[in-house]
């Protein structure tokens, strides 16, 4: 059996406290905006922060376009030297990600799903597999897969609106959590909590996430952006290596897994999802969500 | 290796939401009563709750007979399809259950241990791999097999009355708690809190198992069957499929680890409990406990 | 594939409740006092409590001096039936342990490194695996490797002065806290935690390591020693047969596995020291240490 094992989450030469050493209050710093369609990515080279921020209305579903688009900037962001942390938002008002984006799973190709889950799947590696410091910066709801991301950052700080709610309610919809969103909430909340939400599909309003553990800290809305800045500067203060390493330490079990069982986990997925039941489910929550919304 | 699986608990095909769409409010509704010697069952097909009321004084003590019986009402439930939920609770006053039956493993042959043992096993297995919702109402004490009985269902609601105790407390006979009853407890308690309650022997007045999470919430005592009826409804109003699948998500590798290791958990109980020095202990135990009595 | 075990942790044969028997209150009662260089080790005979009390000014520094010291000390304590419980504490004022000795780890050859870092598994394996109750009474700071001490005891009490901070900072140095280490750690305080503090190099003020489950109780400096008498008295009072086996059977689990990778965890360990960074970063933290103090 391989021991475990301390090695570096990616093969990217460790950085160590370089973007520190920078002079970190220059107000006229160079900063870098590359948007695409649907994610608009800002870097602040003289900090080594940049910023995801989701603009892909109405509610930052994640499309295979969407999902697409954020592995490609993360791989840019995890190859760019001058950056060491990256923060996560959202540009539009009260969501932050509604989480996988269901059309994509309704009435498709056994191809498209094939695909559509090779995503979903590599989004995850990317981000909680990631050697940059990763902050979740929540400002509005974010059920199922836009849950995962915030769980799969290094830190998650919340809106403290009551009417903001966070979860895997994956069972509301008939439908199961994979395993690896299981083992990732698991690692954040422990088993029982774990246990208990993921069965109620329940969605937790702010206040409540925070008393499980789902989230790391609450603050009104206006202080949120500085909040990020600021537990992003206390990460940047740790040696990159050292803490690459713990980080890696801590979540490669977790990450080996899903490597490992990636191919069955495709085919899982598209039997399920192929069932007519399964199908006939999300067709009316799709119904649903169209009626609440005219 | 086999992967982390998603399959159902038991080969029961699903039920999706059946019980669920008859009239629920229904007041005539029938009411199936099975009631054997030392366990009384009833089943609301309306609401499609059972409820199994341990009824077996002095302290519903879990014998060999008792054990036969709770596996044998248990699957009769798992196989109506009538029934998606059941309560669990006690008609004797001020105790839930004793736990295991000492007198079944003092001065008895190999052939009995192994036969009890296995009985202990087989109500394990059952409860928690049930597909149906469980939910303990807690309304008296609750050591050692009594407690299993409760940390093996999905919810435990207590009466917060802080002479009513609930604990692995396995330690202060002198014996210990099996590795399955030991993972059934970290998985709702943590490693730490059951690290120091099982070395101790614990057993938590109401509020302090409120406390580490050993229990999920206290209520009055006239008001437990009602929140019992409540909690169970909101179990019940996700789709069994999806909260089945999850379940077993939650439980299979601790359940798959006794499975895989019975015969050997069978012999390690006998080896132990023949040990001259343990038999010593549990006949001091039980001349303890009459001395109290009278 | 081997079950989960129940077997004890070290051959001693089971002391049955031995010492408990004996006049708990003798006040004449002998006491074997053996002092060594570093540790000053003081047996009760009449109550079976040993304390290891460290005597290695200025911050009680782990070097293989006292490693060897350490480990002579407790095996003569595991093998001597008259002792049941060992209280460990520090002579120092202000300074529980300052962990790994530096020196010991800066410009030496590999064989060192090896004679060394085998030292530090051999405190951890009979501390982490000890048949007898452990308990640190922790009257002064405890970074890296004193805080490792203090996790591998059974329970743990802490002055509650916030001037005392304990934790595993090892990322603060630019290294890396090794995976047993950090499954310690997971086992006291859950993942999510674990994950954070591991990550940031966090060393906690006492109330705040209180907060999070990383000490069981803070209590005035002039209680510490009282308190820690009766925590272990009330330890004691279990039949030791049975806490025994209930420990191992917690632990064992995270032993086996440095077990069985101890060589390789000596040759990771080996070639990460030997890098020219971390050994400038290693000389960089001395001198810091050096200024400090002039």
């Amino acid at each position: 059996p391989v021991p475990p094992g301390v090695l570096p989450l990616c093969s990217r030469p460790p950085v160590w406290g370089r973007a520190a050493r920078q002079p970190p209050g220059l107000l006229l710093a160079p900063c870098r905006t590359f948007s695409n369609n649907k994610i608009l990515v800002e870097l602040d080279e003289s900090s080594g922060v940049a910023t995801m921020k989701f603009k892909s209305p109405p509610v930052n579903s994640l499309s295979l376009d969407f999902l697409t688009e954020f592995c490609i900037s993360l791989e840019k962001l995890e190859n760019n030297r001058a950056c060491r942390g990256v923060i996560f938002t959202s540009a539009v008002p009260r969501i932050f990600s509604s989480g996988l984006d269901i059309t994509e799973m309704c009435g498709k190709s056994t191809e498209h799903y094939a695909e559509f889950w090779r995503a979903v799947q590599e989004m995850w590696l990317r981000l909680y597999g990631s050697t940059m410091v990763t902050v979740a910066a929540v400002n509005g709801s974010s059920p199922a897969g836009g849950c995962l991301i915030a769980l799969s950052c290094d830190y998650r700080i919340m809106v403290e609106n009551p009417k903001f709610n966070i979860g895997l309610n994956e069972a509301q919809l008939g439908i199961v959590a994979p395993f690896w969103f299981k083992d990732t909430y698991v690692n954040v909340v422990g088993h029982r909590v774990a246990e208990r939400s993921l069965q109620l599909g329940s969605l937790l309003p702010a206040p409540e996430a925070h008393k499980v553990g789902l989230v790391d800290e609450l603050v009104p809305e206006e202080k949120l952006q500085e909040k990020a800045a600021a537990v992003m500067a206390q990460w940047l203060a740790l040696p990159d290596h050292a803490r690459q390493l713990t980080k890696s330490m801590m979540r490669k079990a977790v990450l080996d897994r899903l490597v490992a069982h990636r191919e069955e986990d495709i085919q899982n997925f598209i039997s399920f999802i192929s069932k007519e039941s399964i199908q006939k489910s999300l067709r009316m929550y799709m119904e649903m969500l169209k009626k609440k919304k005219s």
